[in-house]
């Protein structure tokens, strides 16, 4: 069994009956997903599910996960979502699947969040990983060139056709490849007041727990 | 004379030859768009523009005004737009039209300012103007009830059918009934950094000079 799958099904083991689940996106998510679904049936759970993707949500739908909109949920209890980094005072980036805007929105809406990684995601600086930020396509070339003026050597995320990948709020992305963010939390306030920023991949003081699986086939849980 | 035109009229007067123009939106806005497209036929001039809407765009084009992407150009030298409250210190509130995420692009794009408005929007104090905040439509729900907790009063913008009202960036907006704003600054910080916020009314620091019409017919004009 690979890392993923490993900590995905563990994570699945925190859902409790009743429970209102913010349902992650990207690879280790769908472990997550399956594995849940595999429990409700099993164990005749009753909980209501909310999807931070498109993707997601049709994967859960196609396993007969009870789905319900965000906007029809009042506070949900556990999100459980990747990561691509996470630094050893709980700050990540996320977003390298390209859903870090509903991923954001789902996690502020959460009572508790659980990222689920591989250890080679736990990192003593950020930034290694490209930063992914959302921004509205009109005017975005000056933004692009106002990143590169500041050395954060911009790129657009492009589509498997070469084209700019839009998000599913029909947004661009814009990965930065800074190789170390010193401070995380000034650079996240520097960027979101950016004009035409929508959202950007650092998430400052939102995750509570931390699954890792190690290569040798254990699983560490870090809590806050 | 009206005051809208009025101010129109003279705004497009500080246009010269040469320079690219942003265009605002916005009845007075209009005003001024028909003036300067006078004014370049009559005078020959070379200008380029870039719009902050779909509705200037369209007003543009068919007066034969040269209209360029805001990509396709540099810098833009002048942006004459309107506004909703001006205050002492040159904060101001805009948006009331719908266009504010572009308007902001563009004027963040712009190395001068000028707006252009009747003097009742010159006021002590912002806020009576009800704030526009531009909304992702996923999970808005929840960043309204936050609202409305925080006692900001806030009402979904609608349109003419009583739908919410789309913006030309396909959000929503929420129109805050503050009555009173007393730190523009510290406000506007504390909004853009909602996350599912885009954007929002307070333009701080962007404003360079007003152009200002009485009721007798007189300007008024104030640089910063």
């Amino acid at each position: 069994m690979n890392q993923k799958q490993l900590v995905g099904e563990k994570a699945a083991t925190f859902v409790e009956d009743g429970m209102v689940v913010g349902l992650g996106t990207g690879s280790t998510a769908v472990y997550m997903v399956q594995a849940l679904a595999e429990r409700v049936k099993n164990e005749k759970l009753s909980i209501v599910c909310v999807s931070t993707s498109k993707a997601t949500e049709k994967l859960a739908l196609s396993l007969g996960l009870n789905m319900k909109p965000l906007a029809e949920v009042n506070k949900i209890d556990l999100t459980i979502d990747g990561a691509d980094e996470i630094s050893p005072d709980f700050h990540g980036i996320k977003g390298g699947g390209g859903a870090l805007l509903y991923e954001k929105i789902v996690a502020t809406n959460s009572k508790k969040n659980l990222w689920i990684v591989d250890d080679s995601k736990l990192v003593n600086t950020l930034g290694k990983f490209p930063l992914p930020v959302e921004v509205v396509p009109f005017g975005c070339e000056h933004l692009f060139e106002k990143f590169k003026e500041k050395g954060y050597r911009p790129e657009y995320r492009k589509d498997e056709e070469g084209a700019k990948f839009i998000t599913d709020s029909d947004h661009f992305i814009i990965d930065l490849y800074l190789e170390k963010i010193e401070d995380p939390k000034a650079f996240a306030n520097e960027l979101k007041n950016e004009v035409g920023v929508v959202e950007h991949g650092l998430f400052i003081d939102i995750v509570d727990q931390v699954i890792a699986g190690t290569p040798d086939g254990k699983i560490e849980i870090e809590t806050k």
